[in-house]
């Protein structure tokens, strides 16, 4: 059992809830007033599966488990507003670890704009920690989702790709100040450059969580279309050659494939392009494909040559 | 990692989404219209933690731990809508089994009017469900919380109390079959009952998840008043006595400390004591105890002599 001192000591580290909370912490539920439709994800972060807590502090799994359930607002172009954090915590976790997960999560909370409000603790064998975050939309043109690609759309991306699999990598070398490695341990959902894409009016968005070629395929399934990407124009990120070619990977597939960099991947209209460009600022967009008339999926090319298929 | 197919199985499994839900499983989140407050909960069941496997089939894994959330709804006055699920199984958890966990959710999020719309499934070492809900107030008097009992309540509590204690001893003895097995397998939120008496004016409520004492003394402390309690008014479920005696604990007792029940415990005007009684039907109410002017807590007592403290 848990000690009651123990939630107390957690509930007093989180920044305090806006004006859209009706009531927070310290009740069967809490209560909000969003004022529109809400989009709501559900995301699990588990030591060992998500988080090699030889490489984590807790700080960094508490940001972690929120960051990656915040992409998915990314993703829809909402504006995150309520998080809900349900912690899993090994009996023998000392409260200073306790307390870094939950500064962690607040942290990463308050950075996309968002508060935690609620959540549960529990004793469990493994440490865990389920987030569900609510994003609204305060101008409410709509969500954005996977299903409305459309043929002859450009295929975007933003960021670079394959930081977050050489980070770990880097990890495991014992370097954990690199770039690639922060990458790892703290990602970023990139909230603003979502809701700016949304308000171009990109046709689908995903977040990267698998890899382009599984999450590029999620896109093709929903929206009936082929996503030709050319892995010749992936953007690969600083830091990633190296690792990867000692690693005996191609850079590109290595960024293809590596997964979990939460940049967001997004089909618009080829006259948009110039507005989408402006949209993301910094963080910029590379031009990585088209959709194509093809079979629901993806479709990898290699510098012109045909490369391979990823079904939906 | 798990099988796309796995999941487009379980989903398959879920009844659909009522017209309140925009978009619900195969996005990167679900999209709801509210349309008002919301009272939103998480809750987790852990295998070994609160679901001893050797007695839970994974279809009552799947109902405890949606309907223990919906309780917190109960607890609220609201009317569970939006239900998300997310599991983590263990490596080498067959189709069947992760199929039955999703339906026994299913079933109880049907049996309290709600939906499942959206989710998470990864793997663990450890089986395990977190589930948020999200209630809403149809007719938005507010929901009902935890700090409005005043002097001079009445204390009530619904239904009977150390049926699910009892029921897990039962099951552990190798008897599935009796209510009381049924009742630690198959909880049932008060979802009718606490709307009812969210009707009817009560001041403040809450589920009975640790025993009556501990979840009492959140009122008290909540609402800066002493609950005074008479052990021996206390409801004691049918068959409770028999194995509260066979392990030696005196059967008001056992009722007072067995937890998860998930009864609900309130207070109320003196006045509404009728209209309490009309509203909760055919589960009943027991009139246990007023609110005293003492410290924030809980006092027990027994036939007329002063009990134990428990503070907030």
């Amino acid at each position: 059992m848990l000690e009651p001192k123990l939630l107390e000591a957690l509930a007093q580290l989180l920044t305090p809830a806006g004006p859209g909370t009706i009531r927070s912490i310290g009740d069967d539920a809490a209560v909000s007033d969003s004022r529109g439709p809400t989009a709501t994800s559900m995301d699990q972060t588990v030591e060992g599966i998500h988080a090699d807590m030889s490489v984590f502090t807790h700080a960094d799994f508490g940001w972690r488990a929120v960051a990656t359930a915040a992409s998915d607002m990314a993703a829809m172009g909402a504006l995150p507003a309520d998080v809900f954090v349900a912690l899993a915590l090994p009996d023998g976790t000392s409260q200073e670890d306790a307390e870094s997960v939950v500064a962690g999560a607040d942290a990463a909370a308050t950075a996309c704009g968002a508060r935690i409000i609620g959540g549960d603790i529990v004793s469990s064998p493994t440490l865990s920690a389920a987030v569900t975050i609510v994003g609204v939309d305060p101008l409410q043109p709509g969500f954005v989702g996977r299903g409305g690609a459309k043929l002859g759309d450009l295929i975007g991306v933003t960021g670079a790709l394959g930081g977050s699999a050489a980070g770990l990598i880097a990890l495991r070398a014992g370097d954990s100040t690199s770039a690639v490695a922060q990458r790892h341990l703290r990602p970023t959902a990139r909230i603003a450059e979502g809701r700016a894409l949304a308000a171009t009016g990109v046709t689908s968005m995903i977040d990267i969580s698998d890899g382009i070629a599984t999450d590029a395929g999620h896109i093709g399934a929903a929206s009936g279309v082929c996503l030709e990407i050319r892995l010749q124009d992936l953007p690969v990120e600083d830091g990633v050659e190296a690792i990867a070619l000692q690693s005996g990977v191609e850079p590109a597939v290595f960024a293809a494939t590596g997964g979990e960099d939460f940049e967001l991947l997004f089909t618009a209209d080829p006259e948009c392009r110039a507005a989408v460009e402006l949209a993301v600022g910094a963080v910029g967009v590379s031009w990585i494909g088209e959709v194509t008339a093809s079979e629901p999926g993806t479709n990898l090319t290699r510098a012109g040559l045909a490369g391979w298929q990823h079904g939906g």
